[in-house]
């Protein structure tokens, strides 16, 4: 496929990597962030993109790059989706085109891709953590590289940022933290922290009680020596006392800021300044998300990402609306966000929460109609599980709404203040198997496996739109255990859906099909590409038996004794990691049965799957259609 | 059994519950807490039992539920082994010395126990999440219900706790958190907030300032009406700036404090006051570990927890010492403990991190021999696990020691950051397996299943201490990919060991024994529970097949092969969740091959396991000599 790539404007071609960049003169900075942003926005104008995050840090990327001896020197750049600028002149212009698609680079920043790449990233809220493991390795090597992490003032709300402040402060290393304040995660970003970065940066505080206090000393130097001598002591330990980022210090940091983001100038000579300041530091920059794309900086969250081309001038789309063209199917996370408004209109005990991905996992809806029983916690996800356990516990019906990926930061927090104590959260898992261009980071491989050894936790994944909504339904109803619901990024199957709920028989599947010699017992919307191979199948008059069983856990026993009764083989099908999930559920049964009946367990290997869209990777990993054809086919030794 | 049990003061002995204690005059509270203080150490001097925790918050304990309308007003005691006075004085004074004992109550609080225990814990850091949970559900009641979280400073390096306040002061719903200040994990606390509160109660900087700006506002006011006019505002104006605790005022917490935490009538005047303040507060107390004995003052890691009876007024260890008795087996901790320095030694890239548990993961040897290599990183388990990674990228080899209840904290970082990127991350897992008093929330049961479905890590449990310290040589070695090295609390075999290190082939087992019919594969320590059976079952004609199989991933498959060739049925056994772990894998593998052999997987079965013994707790669900015995007889079907 030919992909296409901008050109790159005069400074901006002459920089394959950041020694290009470092031989230029402080002023013709500018000039290369301007062409590094144009070229941004021409680029994801084509091929979509994350985008608002990396216009936003333009001036910043190219002011670290010239400051610091990359890569000797280390950027850890958190979460990452703001590194395009960074790769681009870390001599990857040449194939940022394949950006996210599949064999092309990464969406992140990734070890194995550049050596400019110190750490890769993806979730949030690391970089410190990793920044100080390398400053301190720095140390013990008695080597004097340069150490810096960039994280969002979003990221910084994650606990795991607090707990390397905490550590960093003490240990007392050289490292710099740049906190980039844009006042946004994906969504706008929320919390004491953010009014408090507010507060610095508007100044109506700090600047209000600043300019009182001088205008007093101004008073006293006007009188007599002592009290002029008394004014310069007071001033220098009021100066102390006043200054902003008292947070920052508090934790052993020296804080220095708040200064323009998008002025590259002063960008530059801060962090020279600062290149030659011992110890641990945070430089607080102020930055526009979207900035220099005008629909960007006024729509953050819609921007943050693009997946169709759009007029790099107004934003417009340029996918043609056609008339005729049929509705496509709602996504999953839409069906989960509407079903439970109904849900939450029915019972009132309903509470929702999200880590900071209202947009994402489609929480809208339920803010919007019930917003004092619906919570963005911020990027929080340990939190976000105990305060769901804490509203359990007082009777409330909570619905918390994670990322399969995601929760895996909750995982503690799920068995030791849900399950332990059998408080019924319902755990709404989203992303939920191959993710597609997100990549390794934020595949959703892990959740049956980590969630199915926990006692008082049902593990369920409906195959279609109709089915998580009753189970929805049904969690709302269940109070005598929580509930894992698990679904996938992407659209649903498009089905008539009925209005009204019904309840589904927990740990019961249902028969898709019958047929002869093998079935295939899936889990999740993935058994739609069962329907799919087996009708293909059946064309060429091999009838395949298939089974939607609904649940992992507690496990639809009769049905794979039915299944056990009448097939010689049995295939399982999951979107999830092979080992520990449905599969091994099936075949612990079967096992333990000594039933000589082989279970192959189909599911994505055990290796990391990189990105590309979901189809290409199922396709890669062999779950697609074509991969399933082919593996009934081997089982019943009919060539392929 | 006649357990003993203490005599309560006369005041004591009318306090059935906090009913009682509300009954009485302010004046009498400091003897509440003397005949408290008195109780525990009576009764901790016979039973053992957490101990340095609960002394220090014995006037906190009494202060509050004298104040707080309990059980209606929720008290949420973070970790939870300070809950002693709590438990005697709600109900619990007759069952207390029953504490942690098989069958009795739990060291910890529990919903299920009382209905003074609003929420259970026992892992850190939860108690703000929890109690803003339970703020939410009063304010959606219209409940006028009060909440206090009480945390320790040590808790509060941990994230969550971070998050929780972030997203409280947000909220600016109606809560107290009280901060017991007592400088202590179960080792001394460490990080910046340690030192920032460290600060605020020493007073150096801020009292130094304050006394300085006062003095000058005093010259001031004795100069003219402006200047006294001047001098006031001045005075509000840097009052507001240098109250201590910006932290938490940063992060929409008022602040008070600090106060003296043993001072039960300050305590209770300003509990008092504070119930009629809204929003989200925070008090800091100051206490001392252990306070009112002696030796546990003077020695509190020591004293955070005894477990043999003691001389109440001296602290001596009230066990005779015998000559001729034989020195006991190391401990499991011990031995990865001396192995990691001598490791060390060999490999100088070799450092070490425990999320603040050095006593408890035996990581003292390291800290004292190679200090500058050895991070004790705070409660912080996130943290911990990426700064490994850290290290691990810029070349170290990390050996990072973590209790396996507490790995689910960091499990994210191991997927996200060891794993996706492939560091030769050593993760040292202790405590796997059910630890006996300390209950539910800390059994480690599930790092088997969490751990195998992730790509690029190698799952092993040695069987013996030798095993342990060669699969450590191993893993430090091997730089293709990370390692988890699962042990379990208590001591290990006595046997005598090699000097030296030897590789142990990765993926590899060993038969211990071979029989006929049935063939046991064990992973771990309790493999030598089946070596104990299978002399007992020898004994009466019959022999089994032993294998340890040392590897969870990669798994011995050419081991598996050979026993299902020469044997009839397959049991599994491990210290472990029997869903998703060791015996599930065995499981894939022989239900993948359709082999009619039967697999039995023995473990933990799918429901919370209580506290009491490891081996009161081994034999309730199956897994000790005799059930390993019964089952073995059972699969024959030969009478039990």
């Amino acid at each position: 496929m030919d992909l296409y790539k901008p050109t790159p404007g005069n400074l901006l071609s002459g920089i394959s990597t950041p020694d290009d960049l470092r031989k230029l003169k402080p002023e013709q900075l500018q000039d290369v962030c301007d062409e590094l942003r144009e070229y941004i926005i021409d680029l994801v104008s084509v091929h979509g993109g994350h985008f608002g995050a990396s216009l936003g840090v333009i001036e910043l990327t190219v002011a670290l790059h010239y400051i610091y001896n990359t890569p000797a020197d280390k950027l850890i750049w958190d979460v990452g989706h703001q590194a395009y600028g960074h790769k681009i002149i870390t001599g990857r212009r040449e194939q940022f085109h394949t950006n996210r698609r599949y064999g092309g680079i990464s969406g992140f920043p990734k070890r194995s891709e550049s050596e400019y790449d110190s750490f890769g990233v993806g979730h949030s809220s690391t970089s410190i953590s990793a920044g100080l493991g390398m400053a301190i390795a720095r140390d013990l090597n008695k080597s004097d590289k340069k150490i810096v992490s960039i994280i969002g003032d979003g990221a910084m709300t994650g606990g795991m940022a607090f707990e390397a402040m905490n550590n960093a402060g003490a240990l007392n290393t050289d490292m710099l933290v740049v906190l980039n304040d844009n006042n946004m995660s994906i969504d706008p970003n929320v919390g004491a922290l953010k009014e408090y970065l507010a507060e610095i940066t508007t100044s109506k505080t700090f600047n209000k009680m600043r300019d009182e206090i001088y205008d007093l000393l101004g008073h006293l130097k006007s009188a007599g020596h002592t009290m002029r001598k008394a004014a310069s002591r007071l001033e220098r330990a009021v100066t102390a006392a006043i200054t902003p980022g008292a947070l920052f210090q508090a934790l052993g940091f020296k804080y220095y800021g708040p200064v323009d983001g998008h002025n590259v100038d002063t960008l530059r000579r801060t962090l020279e300044d600062l290149r030659t300041v011992s110890g641990p530091k945070l430089l607080h920059i102020v930055t526009v998300k979207g900035k220099g794309f005008a629909p960007a900086e006024r729509e953050q969250t819609k921007w943050h990402a693009q997946s169709s081309p759009f007029d790099k001038i107004t934003g417009k789309s340029l996918v043609k609306a056609s008339k005729n063209k049929k509705q496509p199917a709602p996504k999953y996370q839409d069906v989960f966000g509407e079903a439970l408004v109904e849900l939450a209109a029915k019972n009132s005990e309903i509470v929702a929460m999200t880590p900071a991905m209202p947009s994402g996992s489609s929480l809208w809806p339920m803010m919007k109609t019930f917003p004092e029983r619906s919570f963005d916690v911020g990027i929080a996800e340990q939190h976000a599980v105990t305060f769901a356990a804490g509203l359990a516990a007082e009777g409330k019906k909570p619905f918390a709404a994670l990322y399969s990926t995601f929760l895996q930061r909750g995982y503690d927090q799920v068995i030791h203040d849900v399950a332990i104590q059998n408080l019924p959260v319902v755990f709404c898992i989203d992303r939920a198997g191959l993710v597609g261009a997100d990549g390794p980071t934020h595949h959703g491989l892990y959740d049956i496996a980590f969630l199915r050894a926990v006692p008082n936790i049902v593990v369920s994944s409906p195959m279609d739109e109709q089915e998580l909504r009753d189970m929805m339904y049904t969690a709302s109803e269940d109070n005598g255990t929580s509930w894992a619901i698990r679904y996938p990024r992407g659209r649903s199957t498009g089905m008539e859906l009925r209005e009204d709920f019904e309840k589904v028989e927990t740990g019961k599947g249902r028969i898709i099909r019958e047929g002869e010699r093998v079935a295939v017992l899936s889990f999740g919307p993935i058994g739609n590409y069962v329907t799919e191979a087996a009708e293909g199948l059946a064309t060429d008059g091999i009838e395949i038996g298939h089974y939607d069983m609904r649940f992992a856990k507690p496990l639809d026993q009769d049905l794979i004794d039915h299944a056990l009764a009448g097939y010689d083989q049995i295939i399982t099908l999951e979107d999830a990691a092979a080992i520990g999930g449905f599969g091994s559920a099936v075949s612990e049964y079967v096992a333990g049965k000594g039933a000589g009946v082989p279970v192959h367990i189909m599911g994505v290997p055990d290796r990391i799957v990189e990105h590309g869209t979901q189809r290409e990777l199922h396709d890669e990993v062999g779950i697609g259609p074509d991969g399933i054809t082919a593996k009934i086919r081997r089982c019943l030794n009919i060539p392929v």
